[in-house]
């Protein structure tokens, strides 16, 4: 199958989607027989669906990077190379459901509940665990293989393969910061940035972008353009996200707007909502944030201080300031007039979101 | 850093070791730096400490398979290659030891185990797997940085990636069929061959060879003489694990020798047990196989049920059988002299073997 994707004034993520969703069924598709032979047919069945619900922001970034930079030939393993990206993530999701022990994700029960339930009550919790996990790891494989089979030419091959494993080593060195701050909550809103930074920003914004470009044969200039426009963007989507976590409507998100907080989750929010409260306040954050029972009342609460210490605010600012920079970026940036506009409109959707 | 293999008829598998030591100790130099401004500085020097402790199998047999499949230049490649599938097994390792929930591996405490203690008091066990998990990404990550930068050819490249995805996901079915299997046990004697075939056969010696051989350029032939040594060697292989899991000793084996029986292994010796059992002794070996109390009486009882059925018998002939195999298998194989023989040594340590 040949994608028809438009020159980049005419952008548009919906095509890439469709593309990126095609390319991401054909391949599950041909695991079909060898995972029915393992009697993992049914597991296959639930990572399609799961797959299938994601928003495929990094390979709509991957495309539009691609294009702002020049690319227009052989959109086919753009597409590919995008949709590795995909299953990339849905690896990153699996596993990090598991570590912070969540129990809904996409508006489903995440795939290590739902491997443990429907197994029935004589398999322990634990061997949804260990499925989700071999899940991942299949995942990541296959992220592999969507990558090795996209027919790149060996110039593509080793501008790419470095920047897949930066923004693999990135996100894990992430994750390990999240991990070790998570359920020990702190005032340093600067070491919160620092895991945003790791986690989203070059994660999910300036290297899907950069790998997009590297299939066009950029050069630096290009990269330290892309990154100038990402880091700020990813920073504030992050933010968007830590808000949404907490004032999110699961109708939208999918998630429980208690999780972040039953997990403890140390986000920039919180970082400056400890910064602004007297002892008293900062104590009963510390003993509500974390709290794996918190109900709907203790959110409230703890919504009430955000307001109050005037985090809330604060983050909305901290998003609108790097919206801006994002913006003044792309005017110094040389990509075509075109792509331009979908990147600013790339950045205004990002960041004004509500799922 | 150049590193002499020695031509096949001289083949030394320390010399293989110590180059794949090397290349590894190096490439964990180079992640220091990051891997310390992450926090991660600990996590690293655990980890390398848990990677300098492997037997080094893969690299000997992939060094050996493109030795006896006519490779003789640049050997650094090679060696390179070699060490990937090593950082490939340390994830495999990590993540295995999640799943069955070991305490022990290698004389220490598993990862997730060390992690979690390390930490002190205040740290659940659910950090150390977190942690442990997120290791095991990340050396699953740098395996493929290993392979990315072993200098390939492109057409050593097209060569050896699809054997690598192969040999990936063929564990993973392998994983899952033994997870599936593992606490419900069978007398179903295939049913436990299939998994130690996808688990270890193809694993541990089928495609460790075929990658070596297909970095030496290579075809079917050769592929199906390593075949047709490989499996009855993987599966003689893991029928000795299955022994020494039960029988070994912890001094050689840095396994206690009460794992695998409190997970529930449904080892083929177990299979072959039950199948020779009255009703009573089969449910007595349900009761005690799977505790995850049980301590060395119960083992010992176990182990007395394994010599009475003569299982335990049955599993060295088997042993033996699939020894002799892969030996007349290399008598019609088209490989140089120096290499069979060298292959034929292997053979018998693989199976001889007391650790």
């Amino acid at each position: 199958m040949r994608t028809q994707i438009a020159a980049p004034e005419n952008f548009e993520a919906e095509v890439v989607i469709k593309a990126v969703d095609v390319t991401l069924e054909g391949f599950l598709e041909s695991k079909k027989n060898v995972a029915e032979q393992s009697g993992m047919g049914h597991l296959l069945k639930l990572f399609a669906e799961f797959l299938a619900d994601g928003k495929r922001i990094r390979p709509v970034l991957t495309v539009l990077g691609w294009q702002a930079a020049g690319g227009y030939e052989d959109s086919d393993s753009v597409v590919r190379v995008a949709a590795a990206l995909e299953m990339f993530h849905a690896f990153a999701l699996i596993h990090d459901d598991i570590m912070d022990e969540s129990d809904i994700r996409r508006g489903r029960p995440t795939l290590h509940r739902a491997l443990a339930e429907e197994e029935g009550p004589d398999r322990s919790e634990h061997f949804g665990v260990s499925a989700a996990l071999l899940l991942g790891d299949l995942a990541f494989t296959w992220s592999d293989e969507l990558l090795h089979t996209a027919d790149l030419t060996p110039r593509q091959f080793r501008a790419v393969l470095p920047l897949v494993t930066e923004m693999r080593s990135e996100v894990m060195f992430g994750q390990y910061l999240d991990l070790r701050a998570t359920g020990e909550l702190t005032d340093d809103v600067d070491a919160t940035m620092t895991v945003n930074r790791y986690k989203t920003a070059k994660y999910t914004v300036e290297r899907p972008l950069h790998i997009g470009a590297a299939l066009a044969g950029a050069g630096p200039e290009v990269m330290d353009a892309y990154s100038a426009y990402a880091i700020p963007l990813g920073e504030a989507f992050q933010l968007r996200d830590d808000l949404l976590g907490v004032y999110g409507d699961v109708g939208d998100t999918g998630k429980s707007r208690l999780d972040d907080l039953r997990a403890g989750k140390n986000t920039t929010l919180v970082a400056l909502a400890l910064r602004a409260c007297d002892a008293a306040r900062a104590a009963r954050l510390r003993a509500l944030i974390g709290d794996p029972n918190l109900e709907e009342a203790g959110a409230a609460e703890v919504r009430d201080v955000f307001a109050a210490t005037g985090a809330r605010e604060a983050v909305e600012h901290m998003i609108d300031d790097r919206y801006r920079q994002a913006l003044q970026a792309l005017d110094a940036a040389p990509f075509a007039a075109g792509a331009t506009t979908a990147l600013k409109h790339l950045a205004r959707t990002a960041t004004r979101r509500n799922s």
